[in-house]
């Protein structure tokens, strides 16, 4: 860690679910520091200690109780460097625009801008490449900005798998397949989101646009970024399209507080496919830029590869380094496709916030935002 | 319903959790009684009030309260006609080979026979025609049986899904490709069976034995009876080999009591596939012969198929019919093999105990107990 | 039951979780012929199908599915004997005054009117002399009315509790102390309700006005109806006055679908006070006036005393006779008061719409609404 | 923390669930050093990582993956200046009798030794004061020891009650009468316990003998050590006997994974008793002796007193300061008895390993056990 480097952020949605976790995971940086918490005109004004319902397991930290929550406003937030967004669909489409429009850089958990052709969607240890769309978003802006920008992270069903998918492609070339069925937690949901009524003692085979979302965003950030044909010097995201790869999906929601477990089934486009002990070794050695360059809430191993038959669980090893990670397990063959095995992915770490910060951190490291 | 039909049934493991269903449905049954019921040594000669620990959420029917524990001997159910074993599989394996022996007709929701060549393993709404195998089973019994035989029923995930993919094939010609992720209800484990340390806000990812149950079960329910080669008037299982289906399974527990959830894949060998409403109208059509024959205990919708986007649900769902159909829903397109829906069936009903009732049913419809 | 009788009736907040549990059983109902079904203004027009989010584990009703919503307008209801109300509680005031004032017999699952000093707070199996206050109750509304009238059961909490203990005091005489720790399930907060965060692996011991709930509602239940002193003629609820008792609740959400539990202690003013025996045997014997009068909604047994020492236990006991009776089990002496028990109660059957149904066959066969 | 201090510590029954908890918290002690891991013969001589089924959320401490497992014979344990026994109850009686008179200092959460009339049965922030009867318990032991000793400490649903009210009648006297309802965690029953048959959708409303134990271990630990009547310099516990303690509790298992709520009314000697907001103050300004001395284990804070009305929740507090303190709130006046509040203590923390090592400390802190 860089002694001494201190970065004012600011936190959009900071009572929300999502909010919440970035306060947490925020207050033990090394770097950021929580400068401005923004929320609903109904919470400004107010400390954030008496607007907040704090729904986490761990105490509020002690510094931000007395902080006085602002409107979402790029006024308020004119010195921090960076602002996270942890709001909801229906109000971040406004709001992360303005901030953009403001010269700030935004790194957003929400949904409403993962589609835009000039945002990148990043999962940190997969794409950190796709900041590279950063200039042409500046420069297609009206007016044309310097340091403003959005960067999205992906939905947490999505993250949890592309991670263990771009090691195998790192190891093995294509996928051509995959199958995918999602078992997720509630807060995924946000609060008070899943009614009780419907969870317990019972599974909810639907997640609205959750499916969708997995078979376009897996495209996208597996994708390349490349030139666009017919047009020199315009980048685009590929989607994956020198190698189709076709993606089904099937989600379910279950009665598991945090934690999304997922059951994946892929085929390579090489013949032979790798065999199930090549996998895990690939899993295993996985190593992605973010920990080559040092990003501190990186975690030590990236892809946990349990040997165990009943392993990843998870109750048992969500909480592994703060759910910084992803774990796999049984992985084994497929007699329908090649390869099948499970993942686990901390939704509300790794999934959600953490993956914001670390691209955050992805951005001060490659001079994306200025330290 | 056939008026004044009266033929007696003994239960074989009557206090566990899968006896204390059958005891239930046959106390309720129009031509069944209840004449005997074994368990373990420990239990013989209590009342079954006194024997049994009763889990189930509706009362202990009066008729059963009073009746003598006996020992899983066949001369103390001599004078049954039809013996239904909820046994464990540890205990199984001998008894209802003893039974037979002693020419009692078996039908058994145990694992250990449903491999043996000559006995049938039979889901009631799709392979019937496998009992077909008896004579066989009994001529090649040493010394040759007259009345006694072994019938088996499906693994509880195996039955839910095989009943609409039995629909399917019917309709649509052979399947090819299987995918089929499972959430499994903790009533599959039996009693005490699953920790509820292991299950409360988790997911295990793992059942021992259950995918490579699915895998092979599929085959020979789904395959049909022939005459083996080379060996004329000897009949085998052909184990769908005259179109072979590939059939990949994952399985989960899930803290969910009672109703397997199982999201399925499948592709057709025919092309173009059928569209998702042609499947829909399939499912719902569907018709077995348990239903044409008479069976008292087929339930009125064999395939409920569901139009909302969020149904089914284990909770809302299971109950329906008694358990005695399976639900399907969200039937719509796979982007990777063809078509992927999901579907619900009572394990404890039509995955256990209802399932060994309507065999029997057909059995003694069919003649193959005499009524 | 009367043959041919056949009363109609409508149904208010129809689509809400108390009303779809007053369609299940109503639908069922000897008597009370379902006439029309009241909602919000958004699901008016639209059939019962269409306008209601089914949660019932149990099928709709084919009776209803077609059936026309109304608005919660007199006019509409004109021609039912009879109106059942499970309104919220920001709709029930205004509208059931309403109906009330259109000479409608309104019987109220919402607590707006428990504690009107004019209407009866009733639990069928306790209190039904409550209901002479009717002719009170409209003698003193604007202008005077003839058949229009409010009865109210009561909160779902204090109705499992107030049975066993009339029982008890219609034993041994009047109790002093009463002692209530409640584990309350998610249903009784209605849908959406509870949030599936707040309640998974989790209890909140805090439900809002619930212990005020208990210990007001309790005085006026198990109190008499008496002349008002210094005002001849005129009647009022004494609040259990003559023999003062004081009550002590605490409230605790579980995560349970349906059923409270209660753990109750009481002093009785009688010395010595019963032993646990004579406590059990009074409990068992009790047989309330809606058993003796024949109505149809009653249970066959209104007390089910349990000798296991681990029950009742709401997953196992709240569907014995679908709800309509009350268990307790574990009666011990209690080392601070006298006696001490284990009380569980359907809260979304005899807790909430069955208390109302029964209440109105009470009316019916007491005519106080006309057959 | 005093530097440098190094104590050899041994864990029996150390794959167990207890045991797993004393390993993950002595592998983080700044004094103790475990040496020695005890447990079953089919365990001994396999490493520690081989035997354990870890069932921890966090990850087993790399230290004790290699360590061998002895079986539970002294001679193994000799070095060892401390044993911890996680034991159950049915191995715990003959080995910690044979440990301690092999002269070492046992410190058992196992209840066998609780009853013993010359064994302390210690709440660290209760009755540190009990360590002065172990002088005569080696004095009585035939031959008289010198060193070894049995310390147990209390039953998980009694620590959590007596740590506030100790609190309370150090500030306002003795009590007089107690009455508590609990909610336990399915943890407390040990793994693989509490089947999820048993407690998912549901409370079992009762825990074998566990009523008995909080009413009779609170007496022991609130009560005073005294000289024996008529046999000077003989001790005794008093069991609150100058004051008479009435007690009574009702036991529930609830579907928690760790956390025991519960829901305590008292009554003080003291007319008139203090108020709710008195005792708010006193719980909060408790400072016990484990804190004064300095054990490394003991809480920043013992009580926190909660001010929302919804808390303490299991799931949201149960995790504050590692589950070595108590949270208690709604305190309010109780109508029956004075004052009513909730408590929640962290079971497998300070309500079994936690208080075992703090009553180590203490131990090593008053000279009871050489440092």
């Amino acid at each position: 860690m860089e002694e001494g480097r201190q970065i004012n952020v600011g936190v959009l949605g900071a009572t929300g679910t999502v909010g919440q976790r970035f306060v947490t995971l925020l207050s033990a940086h090394p770097w950021f520091v929580i400068h401005k918490l923004g929320a609903s005109p109904r919470s400004a004004g107010k400390t954030y200690k008496e607007a907040v319902n704090w729904k986490q397991a761990t105490a509020m930290p002690a510094g931000v109780k007395g902080m006085v929550v602002q409107e979402c406003k790029p006024e308020h937030f004119a010195d921090c460097a960076i602002v996270f967004s942890g709001l909801d669909a229906d109000a971040a489409g406004d709001i992360e625009t303005a901030f953009r429009a403001a010269e700030l850089a935004v790194f957003s958990n929400a949904k409403n801008y993962r589609r835009d052709p000039n945002v990148p969607l990043i999962v940190p240890f997969v794409n950190p490449g796709h900041l590279a769309i950063i200039p042409q978003q500046q420069a297609l802006h009206s007016p044309p900005l310097q340091k403003g920008f959005i960067v999205t992270n992906a939905n947490c069903s999505t993250t949890g798998i592309v991670i263990p998918l771009a090691a195998l492609e790192r190891a093995f070339g294509p996928l051509e397949l995959l199958l995918v069925t999602t078992m997720q937690a509630i807060s995924g949901a946000g609060y008070p989101g899943v009614s009780s009524l419907d969870i317990l003692d019972n599974i909810v085979p639907h997640i609205g646009g959750e499916e969708e979302k997995i078979e376009w965003e897996t495209l996208k950030i597996l994708g390349g970024l490349t030139e666009t044909e017919g047009e020199p010097g315009r980048k685009s995201f590929d989607m994956h399209a020198r190698h189709p790869l076709r993606v089904s999906a099937a989600c379910n929601r279950v009665p598991v507080i945090d934690g999304h477990t997922e059951c994946v089934s892929v085929r390579f486009a090489r013949r032979p496919p790798p065999s199930p002990q090549q996998v895990r070794e690939a899993l295993a050695a996985f190593t992605p830029d973010a920990k080559a360059l040092g990003c501190p809430s990186a975690p030590r191993y990236t892809i946990t590869v349990h040997e165990e038959p009943d392993r990843p669980q998870p109750r048992l090893d969500r909480g592994y380094q703060d759910g910084a990670g992803v774990s796999v397990g049984r992985v084994r063959q497929c007699p329908v496709l090649d390869i099948k095995f499970v993942v686990l992915s901390n939704n509300v770490s790794i999934g959600a916030a953490t993956s914001s910060i670390i691209n955050a951190e992805l951005a001060v490291l490659k001079g994306v935002v200025p330290a």
